[in-house]
This record gives C-alpha cells, structure tokens and sequence, in this order.
C-alpha cells in the first residue's frame, strides 16, 4: 500500500486477507493504517465481502515507534529461513535498514529479496512501526565496503575481538547517528575480509565469551547498540 | 554424561550419534567434551563402530567461557516451538537459569521440560559452554515471585514502562551479581501481575518504543543486561 485515498479506500488482495484471517477484523472496527510515510492513519470498515474490504478515514496522527539511530545490519545470508527469522527480529528492533551479502563461507548463495521484504513489512505491522526497513537485494562482501563508508561508525562481531579487547561500550557514542553492524556467515569471517574491514578502519567488536550463532549475533547486537545509543530510555 | 571416567570413556546413544553424524568425528580426532563441572576436557578416538565410541583422556583445563553474572531469564510460556527457540538464544548469551511461567494472558499452557533441557544442553555444546544452564519446570506466575526474592536486581519487560521512564541502563550496575528478567506472554502480563510484582519493589524496564515480540524481549533483554553488567568487554 503506497498511498492512502481519503475518503474512501479499499483494501484487496493480501492486506485483504491480514484484515479478515489475522486481525478478523469486522464492519465498524476501527484499525490503523500505516503507508510507510511515517503517519498513522486511523480508519473504519465500512463493509467487507470475501475479496475485498471498503474502509472510511477517521483521522491521521504521527506514529512516534521510530528511532532517531540510523542502524543499518549487514549480515550474511543464512542457511534455511534464518535470514527471514533475522529480518523480523530486527525490524521489531527498530533497524533501518538491512543489507545481504555473500562473504566467503557463506553457504547460502542466494535469497527472494521478496521473502525477505515481506517479513519485514509483516513485522513492521507486528510492532506498530510506521516506517517498513529497506531490505536490499543480497550483494557481495566486497560490494559492502563501499556502502558502509556512509556511517558513522561500523562495528563488525567478531570472536578474534575478545582478545582484543574492543568494547562495543567504547564504540557506541549516543552522538552517533548513523551506525552499520556487519556480521559473517556460519562459519564466521575469512581472514581476508577481516583485513579487508580492519583496513578501512572499522571496528572488531566482541558480543561476550561464548561464540554466539550468526542470528543471535545480529539479534543481540543491534538490541546493544540501539540501547547504547539511547533509544531504550 | 555426568561424570568423566578417566583415562577411557565410552560413548553412546545420543552423545555417540551427535559425535558420528553432527561433528563427524573419525577415529583420531580429538573432541572436547564438557560434562558440566565447569571444565574443558580433551579426549581422542580410539575406536568408533555403529553405536557406540571409546574415547581416551589427553588433558583437560578451565573452560572460560562462563559469565560471572548470574542472569536468570523467567519467561512465560510461549506458543509453539518458540520457548525453546528462546532457551536456545538465552544458553548461547550467558544466561544461567531459565524459569518458564504460566501467567494470567499465558495461551501456551504446559511444555516438556524435557525437550527444553535438550535444547539448553544442544546449544551449550554448540556455543561452547562447560555449564548447561538450569531449566525449571514451568509454574505459576505466582510461584516465581518468591522465587525472585533470591536476586539483587529484578526487572520486568512491560510496555507500560516508556511514559513511565524506567532506564534498563540506570537499573543495572556492574557490581550486580544476581539479575532476573521477567517477561511476559504475548499478550503482555496483567494489571494484577503488574501490581504484585511493582508492590515487591521490582522494576519495569523498557526495551524501547516499539512492541517486541515476547522471544525478543527476552532475547534483547537478555544480551543488554549481560553488557551492561560488563560481559561484553
């Protein structure tokens, strides 16, 4: 759904079929209705039959779910639906934006951006937030570095950073508006792309002693660094 | 496997398969096996056939990969296969004990314990952990609260904690040894939970603006708290 119609809209299709199979939502109830412009518009059904759903607007209010970080998560595809079940995680977290790639022990080579999408857009009605995270289509490893030069800080997990002793507390300032996280496959990161990071400056980062798997890696560490930055308060 | 029987060890059942079809093992090899006292130790395959392994004794040492936290997470029942989804992530980020609860919006009302304690088991071997963390059986809300008289610092995941303030940041200290997180079901706890437990001096915490999913609260919650409390560094 990309623009709202006043007075009247109709909704078919699959935002059909979440209002009458999940929500059951029935003649006179009210629901809220998000276009991905930030604003939650407030509206009530005015009939519904097996296809599609006539609806009324009733008023429109700013939706205040989103955080003022700009958190972007790199992370490698995953094996089986663990980059959906990633994708879903972080888009309640408040991620901006999510960005695929195709490191060098990736197992998974490629993804339905469309998959992906959808689980973002489902879960961003899920949590209340009125803008949906970007998914971008799956790219290269190599193809990241170039992107993650936007931010203001890029943070990779990494178990090698334990010994090392980089604080993810060190690194996240609440000053920080613009933050990407990267993390590896499975089987971690080669040693070439741990060159190819650290070369650019950006930072290993250690999520605790235990080697965590890649989706709780990206789960855990953007909880982190968005209360790090301050949008937990 | 509880005891370590030195300098032969022979495996069997579910130990000798995970040995033959999940690490692939091969006579020669040498594993780590943890059974449970906090140790790492070291034995190498003499001989493997269809059922069963037998191992011999190379040394053994500390396994570091234990918080000095004590974090207990009480979740309630969640539907589906999502508690044990949740004590899989919990067991890889540190946490010691998982308390499952039945409380008043509770949908899930039962699970086996059993396959609970296999998933915490599961993942401590996959993350390397030498302690399985605890996992109750599931009892009623009402029943934990005595329960979490044992802790220095209680916090529960509740929405209504965002006008209210409440900073997980200014709740958790270092110097705390024994943390518990509650949270509730997907439909949130109720008002009467929420009295009983603010009436025991236990504190709201908010995980930011958007409504988590009960498994991520948890998750989130979790990982937060072990940082804060310095197990990231």
């Amino acid at each position: 759904m990309e623009k709202i119609e006043r007075p009247l809209l109709k909704l078919t299709g699959n935002e059909h079929r979440h209002l009458a199979e999940v929500l059951r939502a029935r003649t006179g109830d009210k629901i809220i209705l998000c276009p991905n412009d930030g604003r939650d518009y407030v509206y009530e059904i005015r009939s519904f039959d097996k296809t599609s759903a006539t609806l009324s607007y009733v008023n429109d209010c700013e939706n205040d779910t989103e955080p003022e970080l700009y958190l972007a998560v790199f992370p490698s595809l995953l094996k089986g639906d663990k980059t959906e079940f990633e994708v879903q995680k972080l888009t309640e977290l408040g991620v901006k934006k999510i960005s695929p790639f195709i490191g060098d022990y990736t197992v998974q080579k490629s993804e339905k951006s469309e998959r992906l999408r959808r689980a973002a857009h489902e879960a961003s009605k899920q949590c209340g937030r009125a803008v949906i995270p970007t998914v971008d289509d799956p790219i290269r490893f190599s193809d990241i570095i170039p992107a993650l030069g936007e931010y203001d800080v890029v943070v990779f997990a990494y178990e090698g950073a334990y010994a090392r002793g980089k604080r993810l507390g060190d690194v996240i300032k609440k000053s920080a508006r613009r933050i990407a996280l990267v993390v590896g496959p499975e089987g971690g990161f080669s040693e070439a792309e741990v060159k190819m990071m650290s070369e650019c400056g950006y930072c290993p980062v250690t999520l605790g002693k235990r080697i965590l798997r890649a989706e709780t890696a990206a789960i855990a560490g953007a909880a982190v660094i968005m209360q790090l930055a301050g949008e937990w308060e």
